[in-house]
């Protein structure tokens, strides 16, 4: 049993499926809003996913009518400014967990996704959408510009969209957050669950000393000059070769027969 | 009554409808080249755009049978090499006014836009284009790689599609366009004076404020690694949440009421 | 006659068409696998054409029954950290001549591309794909993550497709590879032939001396700040307007003639 799964958890449901965790914002009549409690026990709960062995693949859904519609705005009114710094940083802190921790996670968007909802759909490694889902940036129309999901939004999406999503506040669809780049895969409601844990499947198919090797090294290598990220690349590369899950795969292929992982 | 307005110029066309500038290149029998004079009047005009509180939103059109044809080749032949450079500096300063102005700026594409006529439009924060728009960097045709334009054209479009624009100096239509990021949407031609409109509508709906330090930060944490971006929008989203605007739009959205933007 | 032309080669075959000059894999029982004596004659036959002033463009093409499957992974089982270490790095080496060569390459991928093989194809400046191409980086599922492959992927290619690739190991179609930003263009494999050299014949009809310094600017400015970029990209695009090309490029264009490049 995983930390996570000891844990009584208010806001959020913490389930596992052998080698899936599950993590489900669970305030539906709040549309999964991220007061400050519920991205503690979000954070809390990634973490302790990524300490644990057992865990390969995280799915990480919602609960009732959306998918998460950003910050908790009944918590936000008449605040001092430390207040406000306080909530942006552990919001930050919450989606550097999503991409921290050695598993990949799947965002399994039902349904809308807005502002830091959007950016937790930005951030988490895959996305599955429904066609009903919807996404949109839309701090603008209230007021207060969804500085911080940009900073995952423009990095995902091309800079015109990024801006117009913005700019504008409106949604888009599922088909064309696909067609931008925000989402990996479109399916019909009914399909949805369907399709995430077959992704989460094949994620749980490989080596996760080396799923964990690779992801981590995705995010770095994205921030540095090309020159510095091959020069990076080759020793992760090289390192990765010496695990005995590498030496297996590579003989596996060869003698044409499934590996057998050992995870190291 | 804007600085704009009140000054005369020769190449361009400067409106004012409410709280949307209209700023037309008007030099049609030279398909609106960027001469030296016609850059400074694009630069002049924006940065008194971009001192006015009156004006929320800017759309760059073009008169005549091309948007924008790139510069003026009939000043460029046989200069000395201190006429490139500062041709190609003015031309810089005029991309750099339109990212560094507070107001974000639509362009409305009717026609071809090549060269640094492209470079305007990748340029622009947002693109409204007709069916009948074709954009090309073909300096590579006639000897002058489209070098400042890639600057632009390769932050908006991927790699391999800008690559191509550069090397073959092929157009792309609209439609392509849209798909590789380098305009937000297509319209028949008839109707691209009501979209670009509507458009610059829905962001004269949001405060102006707001809009302002939104799109600044968008390219300033574009540039930056993720870490520093996080840190810097965290700094910025906390600040603009103590705006008159962002307690009052806040507060508007959970009493299901129209805000009411003071600009602060 | 090309240095490359005076050579042997055993693992590639060299050939020169006028200013095109074709490298073919050609380890058609190894599906073109890039062992170390591989990787040695392609970047030996790169930095040769790079070299020569004779050819214009080049295509890299693949013979057999696949493009490229990447790594020979029958040299790479039970080796020393050593071996590894420089066998990526004679992978990086190969890939960086690619992009340091003045002449456009072109690959011309007639089937499946993967693991380096797919690097190959993100390296190359720009790609022509046959329908029946198919691409992937399934590193994952032999224990050794696709980690210098995703350098050049993910700057192709945006985040969540990037990582999909990389965490699945699945193989994307050519249209879907065409959609995503890995390819230019996708034709019927009796067309690939025919595109491939077109798109050669269209880079072969500008100066080589203006698409050269275009090529390494590309590369350069995009690893810039925006601002840094446009300071560079304004001192290239001085110093190629005052080539004799450009002169005689913008003169020919205003007299409406044909320029006749003297490459300098």
């Amino acid at each position: 049993m995983i930390e996570a799964e000891r844990k009584t958890y208010e806001h959020i449901l913490f389930e596992r499926d052998g080698e899936v965790a599950r993590i489900t914002m669970n305030r539906p009549e709040k549309r999964n809003a991220l007061s400050l409690a519920h991205m503690q026990e979000l954070t809390d709960a990634f973490r302790s996913v990524g300490e644990s062995r057992e865990v390969r693949a995280v799915i990480l859904a919602g609960n009732g009518p959306a998918f998460c519609a950003g910050h908790d705005l009944s918590e936000m009114l008449d605040r001092d400014p430390g207040f406000y710094r306080h909530t942006f940083e552990r919001c930050t802190t919450m989606m550097t967990a999503i991409r921290s921790i050695p598993q990949p996670v799947i965002a399994r968007v039902h349904a809308t996704a807005t502002a830091a909802g959007c950016q937790l759909v930005a951030t988490c490694d895959l996305v599955v959408a429904s066609t009903e889902a919807r996404f949109a940036t839309p701090g603008v129309k209230i007021g207060l510009f969804c500085s911080t999901p940009m900073v995952a939004l423009s990095r995902a999406v091309g800079q015109k969209k990024s801006m117009e999503m913005l700019l504008t506040g409106d949604f888009v669809s599922a088909e064309e957050a696909e067609r931008i780049g925000l989402v990996n895969r479109v399916v019909a409601p009914e399909k949805l669950e369907e399709a995430t844990r077959e992704l989460a499947a094949k994620i749980c198919a490989a080596s996760p000393l080396v799923v964990g090797v690779g992801k981590q090294a995705f995010y770095r290598q994205l921030e540095m000059p090309t020159e510095q990220a091959y020069a990076y690349a080759q020793e992760v590369m090289s390192f990765n070769a010496t695990f005995a899950d590498a030496q297996e795969g590579m003989c596996a292929f060869l003698e044409k027969r499934a590996p057998e992982w050992r995870g190291r």
